[in-house]
């Protein structure tokens, strides 16, 4: 599949657009833990998932990860070119989670194409909205949700993304995706392995009651 | 002073464009307290401040709040016009923290300028951007900071916007602001005062060691 299948807007564009985007993105295959993008010093381009996943997070000073949201085929990451805007005064950090191929559209090219082009320049709108949308709900569930729930919240959706009821993911790691220590974790899995709904493994979780674990995530 | 001097990208607007602009928009004064825009259900139109100050915060299911930024003379409320984007998928409540005079611009004339203009879209995108900033550095805050740092930085913040060293906020007002219980506040200011950076007094908190705070907040 070309770029045309990937850019949700291809038919909004000019022939010059279209050009200007076949001419200038490259494709490129990534392994699984590849950095992909560090901060704002860092300004590759607009990212377009062809295929695996990546992951954004944030990073404090002393090194803890928190992460922010997923992106899967089809999706788009516009902060791996937060330089086309100047108002973008964060810094996230994107990283392949799984072997992934994605096209990248240089960051130059993509400013150009939205300076020019109210539709361009729309659709970014909406990509940034979806994104802070996802933030808006991490932070209403750090500041009011209580862990169990946002623990059982997250070992459903790596359920969903792994397709698979086991989880091959350490104590240490579910920290760093949500912020927390890891004796925190421990301490919730085994309360939740005692009431059914998890069984544990050196480097595995499996979760035995997805019933319960959704009436609590909700 | 009209419209003109407000609208911030007046001179990339067309005249067609400037003259709906002008015969839509509605200015409107508001005392102290009152309720601007209440959640995702409610589309007003652009906010365009001219004096005083909004306060733009979530609320909890429990009716917690948190305020996420203020908008002062010349800030941009977008959010009171979250409709005309689908994917803002957030509730934000806005309130006049003061008595305040602003710009309305309806929902959607905004809409429509915004489909049509190349500028008035990467315009929106600059103001979402920054307010996704603000967001994102309230995150960390709350993810990373101690209380005594938030709350430090939260009382200079105050004191800068009040231009006075001397507040008149209860400790109830100011958990709401930060998401937290009153005595959680209540104990850091006891705290505060015992190292002689604040003074209390029923209803008031007076900043008695700004440079401390500073070097606190920091």
């Amino acid at each position: 599949m070309g770029l045309e299948d990937f850019f949700p807007i291809w038919d909004k564009l000019t022939a010059n657009e279209r050009e200007l985007l076949t001419q200038s993105a490259v494709k490129r295959a990534v392994p699984k833990g590849t950095l992909l993008h560090n901060g704002s010093a860092d300004c590759v381009g607009l990212f377009i998932i062809c295929s695996g996943q990546l992951r954004a997070f944030i990073l404090s000073d002393e090194g803890k990860e928190v992460t922010i949201y997923r992106l899967l085929a089809h999706d788009i990451c516009l902060f791996s070119a937060s330089c086309i805007m100047d108002s973008i005064q964060f810094e996230i950090t994107v990283e392949a989670e799984k072997d992934s191929e994605l096209w990248i559209i240089p960051a130059k090219v993509y400013k150009k194409l939205m300076e020019g082009s109210a539709a361009v320049a729309n659709y970014t709108n909406q990509l940034m909205a979806e994104r802070f949308s996802e933030v808006m709900w991490l932070m209403e569930q750090i500041m009011w949700k209580s862990f169990d729930k946002r623990l059982a919240a997250f070992l459903l959706e790596e359920s969903f993304l792994e397709n698979s009821t086991v989880l091959k993911i350490t104590h240490d790691k579910i920290a760093s995706h949500m912020g927390t220590a890891r004796e925190v974790v421990t301490r919730m899995l085994r309360y939740f392995q005692s009431e059914g709904m998890v069984a544990l493994a050196r480097g595995h979780v499996e979760l035995t009651d997805m019933k319960r674990l959704r009436e609590l995530a909700k």
